[in-house]
């Protein structure tokens, strides 16, 4: 078993994988940027490092200071968390080198999911179904004109490198298609060090719904049924939830197997997450892509199935089979996640950084407060803008919502914009209610409060 | 369904009923004394209204300002939480008098559990296992003697009056038994009004394991498991938890079918719990008494059951049938409840009323908070000391365990002292993890700083 973790985060999830670690009886160490000296995190570690200054690059992204601090610990493993290094294959590949364990997959399954031409290309082989488009990257402007003339207008670029909503780019008709994949090109090549592009037909009226799935070092492979976050703004997830109101037990069966092969055909291991287009007026879905980490949307797993990720990817990162066979698997009620982020939505959704005067989370049967902020608490402006995910539990999708409504109704957070009242008004939207909704459907409704 | 509900309490219970109305869409109106114009649960209501002075007696327990309130605000029901007016039948008879729901059984089976010895002896017809003693009030001190002798020493001196752990005694000899009922007699008419005792076999090596009953107006009762209250200093709860380490599955049902066989007797309503003595040496266990009303320890069958309390009572007490059957209650995992008051442990829990200057409330998975505290708020000395519950759920005892030590390490409240230091220890204690101890658990073990 691992004895010592560093955890190579900040934030809530620096948090979450600090309470992970002292309910499993590991020791651990924190790191932080010269920003983050008060954090939450830092408090509640055993240990904490300053390793650099504010900017990313110098701190949470600074190979050599983190796996410094590791050696000088005595840290046995590296948790990444989200964003930051967590899909990095070549940190992965460090620790390896360093015989630290990376708490992750291996940096070969990394990387092949992390190539989107690659990934399209494997799970095509692996039988998953994928999105009408090119093999591989567009080798010149005629491929790519036949290509979409072939699949139809509109057709999706998207940079190999990118991920996460950034990289991609809609063309409906040639030329947009020719002006896109340049402007598309150059951008990868400035922001992944990658200009690749490929072409998938675009699919505009779906739901994203994706599958979490756990994995050991030994090849076996579950799947925890799916999340629907299909509620973004501009590619951003504001709310996520469990089960899909799009999903039948069936599909739900359907996706989940494909998302195992994903898993197996890279010979994954540890919490990973397979995103898939769900065309909610065929049934039909297809490969998005896998994202090789744990995501900020992991908790409604969590509390529909009882198995705690965090958990089980230290157990399996330590060599244990996994625990759950899929028969094992059961999904009780229903949950939803607001991730609660210090931003205006009134003015644009503007960051709105400063000191949390007041703060009193709310409590009660069936609610989850995920957080690293504190009454006096100086959001400092450099990282991500979101300070705290509320997450409900009911037994009906509606006493979810509801308790979700009395539980941010309740949160007190003064001193900062939030998004709280945002959240409120889509959480009375009569269309959220009816769970009948796509990923446009934020842009289709303005939700500011002059407008509701 | 209720449209209106006013809660006749204060604290941490009035703000978990608050919250259940919100999620139910029911209007709240809060009610409170001089010295609690700042508490959290008068914020949450919709609205509220001072009911008197400080003292219980001019404001919680003040029959008319409550029912004036009630009637100004055109309130169809209230609810009496734990403590004060629930388990008063008069302020029942009131209610149904005015038209008012009374959220809680009828005023008759309030009077046939409040009264001891005619509890016993409905019991008794019903089928339900007493403890050897007593067919009702003693007459004389010959009787005293007489039976005291046939049952065989130690024996339990018990006010019929008296409940929650007031108004007993225990005697080891006919000296101490003719001193002890004097005594008694002398107190509980004085507390209770009412001189009435009664003899029971003292069983000295016991659990408090008491069982969760919810019934509706339709003669509809079922049981959700059971709580196991042993840790008691001074007959007060401090931790409880579900299920019991001592209970086996045919042992629940046993016990279960025993509680609702004593529901049924007093044609009960609502949420109750049926207390026994159990003797886990062999298996046996007595009825103890029944408490009308909801506990302080309610939230632990919440996490295992699913089902929320609170929403039942409030559904039950509006006219609507159970909607559960035996079969449809299941038992997931494990949770323990620590009462957090604020005393001081080192100096033999002596209360700690002031201002709290910093709070933050554990978060995270498995973790739940009822508390009606806030950072800035001052703690009236005038009511009881307890400032939060904190309820951990895991799959197993060990994870409830490991859990709860980790939230209440993580729980910060500083300007007063609190039991938290003294719960870490008791969590720590090889005993207390064994599982296997009784309710004498902390006379015999010193959990203060000092000792341990």
């Amino acid at each position: 078993m691992i004895n010592k973790l560093l955890v190579a985060n900040r934030g809530e999830i620096a948090v979450r994988i600090i309470r992970a670690c002292k309910e499993l009886g590991v020791e651990t160490v924190a790191v932080y940027s010269e920003a983050d000296k008060d954090a939450l995190h830092v408090r509640l570690a055993d240990e904490a490092y300053c390793i650099g200054p504010t900017a990313s690059k110098d701190s949470y992204l600074n190979f050599t200071n983190i796996m410094s601090v590791a050696t000088l610990t005595g840290s046995d493993a590296i948790h990444p968390g989200y964003g930051f290094l967590a899909e990095n294959a070549d940190f992965a590949e460090l620790c390896r080198e360093c015989n630290v364990t990376f708490v992750g997959p291996s940096a070969e399954a990394i990387n092949k999911m992390g190539i989107k031409d690659v990934a399209r290309a494997t799970m095509a082989d692996a039988g998953v179904p994928i999105v009408p488009g090119s093999d591989g990257i567009i080798r010149d402007k005629e491929e790519a004109v036949e290509l979409s003339n072939k699949i139809g207008y509109p057709v999706i670029i998207k940079a190999t490198a990118g991920g996460g909503g950034k990289g991609i780019r809609v063309a409906k008709n040639e030329t947009e298609l020719l002006k896109g994949i340049a402007i598309t090109q150059q951008e990868a090549a400035t922001a992944f060090g990658n200009p690749g592009v490929y072409i998938e037909k675009y699919i505009e009226d779906f739901r994203h719904v994706e599958i979490q799935v756990l994995a050991d070092n030994y090849g076996n492979v579950i799947h925890l049924g799916e999340r629907d976050c299909s509620i973004q703004r501009r590619l951003q997830k504001l709310l996520e939830e469990t089960p899909s109101p799009a999903i039948s037990p069936s599909k739900r069966q359907e996706m989940g197997e494909a998302a195992v092969k994903a898993a197996e055909a890279v010979q994954y291991s540890g919490a990973g997450t397979v995103e898939f287009i769900f065309d909610h007026n065929t049934g039909d879905f297809y490969f998005m892509e896998m994202n090789t980490r744990i995501q900020v949307e992991h908790p409604v797993t969590e509390m529909v199935t009882g198995i705690d990720l965090i958990k089980e990817q230290i157990k399996v990162a330590s060599g244990e089979k996994l625990r759950y066979k899929q028969e094992d698997v059961e999904f009780n009620g229903w949950s939803i996640e607001c991730r609660i982020n210090a931003e205006n939505p009134e003015k644009n959704f503007m960051p709105s950084a400063g000191k949390i005067e007041m703060y009193l989370p709310p409590g009660g049967l069936g609610v989850r407060i995920d957080s690293a902020v504190y009454p006096g608490y100086t959001i400092p402006p450099f990282y991500d803008s979101m300070i705290a995910k509320v997450i409900t539990y009911g037994s009906t999708r509606k006493e979810a919502i509801d308790r979700m409504k009395r539980a941010l109704s309740e949160f007190v957070i003064e001193g900062v914009h939030t998004t709280i009242p945002f959240h409120l008004r889509l959480l009375n939207h009569e269309t959220f209610v009816n769970g009948d909704f796509n990923t446009k459907f934020l842009e289709n409704h303005d939700l500011t409060s002059k407008s509701e």
